[in-house]
């Protein structure tokens, strides 16, 4: 009879770099894995849902939050806030489920201060002008946003020595199955497993 | 640009867990992985092929062998003789391909004696009862040989903890799928690449 801990994936990777599109396949094809659904003070963009995406809260509720120690990680983005609570852990916990955190360097980092079995992934762009380049094909942003987001990115690349994990994102598809791989190698990691070698040996 | 190191993969299972069939099927899916072949003075049985599923010597040679140092590991089991040649880690590095060993438990040890990069994949039987069950459908050898066979596999088992993955080998796909999802994750596990942050990030 074999258990296996319940793990906590974190995956980082600079803007526009396919983090969302990567984890969105990751979590169809994975069975007991469940995100991490953040807190943050940004406005709603249409078409996320609250509880799903998000928990779109006020700053005034995410202060209360601060205070009141329920969050493993929070950060300023851009003039907003985001945070993870401890509550998502334990309800993946309880469930018996892996969860899965998409969030920036300095978050990642706060995790790893609080959970020693979480498995780090980051996710490169191929390079500063492929990353670039998407971003301007995504059309979201003005150009002097897109190149705020590339000097950001420039430092978030510095940090990839913190990960356990490197992918280079030059193929969405490719990437995916690496995550998939990474997920599922660390399912049948020995010290993520909680054997009796008499039961197994029966 | 990520430069990745060569990786040697060791795969050890008791006898009917499997670990052939596994392995072939990796080999066929996987690209840049070879396997490593064993010298042995066992008897080449009907379909073996010299130089690829062995390498069939004297009993006289394999002990010349073991005398000048070319042997990175080997063993006596069942009254024959295995190892494992230094020449076969040397080609695959020159090839730059990654080296599978598929290996008893003591040959295994014996390698990580000498790689510190190696990582070990353990497959265990889903029980010794399903394991003899396996190896009489198998119908190559008499019960004694199994009863043999079942009490070596009790020992080896209890060698699961040297090991870095461990696997039950419930259905046969469903292993190779895991198999290959370890050499993946491994072949982008930062300790496993040789990265120039400058370069990445141009």
């Amino acid at each position: 009879m074999i258990e296996r801990k319940n793990l906590l994936f974190v995956i980082s990777a600079p803007s526009g770099t396919g983090k969302t599109t990567v984890s969105g396949k990751i979590l169809k094809e994975i069975d007991g894995l469940i995100p991490s659904v953040s807190h943050t003070t940004r406005p709603r963009r249409e078409g996320e849902i609250d509880g799903k995406d998000y928990y779109f809260i006020s700053g005034e509720e995410f202060k209360r939050k601060i205070d009141a120690n329920e969050f493993v990680e929070w950060n300023e983005y851009n003039g907003n806030y985001y945070g993870s609570s401890f509550e998502n852990i334990e309800k993946a916990e309880k469930l018996g489920k892996d969860l899965l955190f998409i969030i920036e360097v300095n978050g990642a980092g706060n995790i790893r201060k609080r959970h020693n079995n979480g498995i780090y992934i980051f996710i490169l762009p191929p390079s500063i002008n492929i990353l670039r380049e998407r971003l301007v094909h995504r059309g979201a942003e003005s150009g002097e946003a897109i190149e705020r987001r590339i000097k950001i990115a420039g430092k978030e690349i510095q940090h990839y020595t913190e990960y356990d994990y490197v992918i280079i994102n030059n193929e969405i598809d490719e990437t995916a199955k690496q995550v998939f791989s990474i997920i599922s190698a660390a399912r049948c990691r020995k010290n993520n497993l909680i054997m009796n070698s008499e039961e197994s040996a029966k």
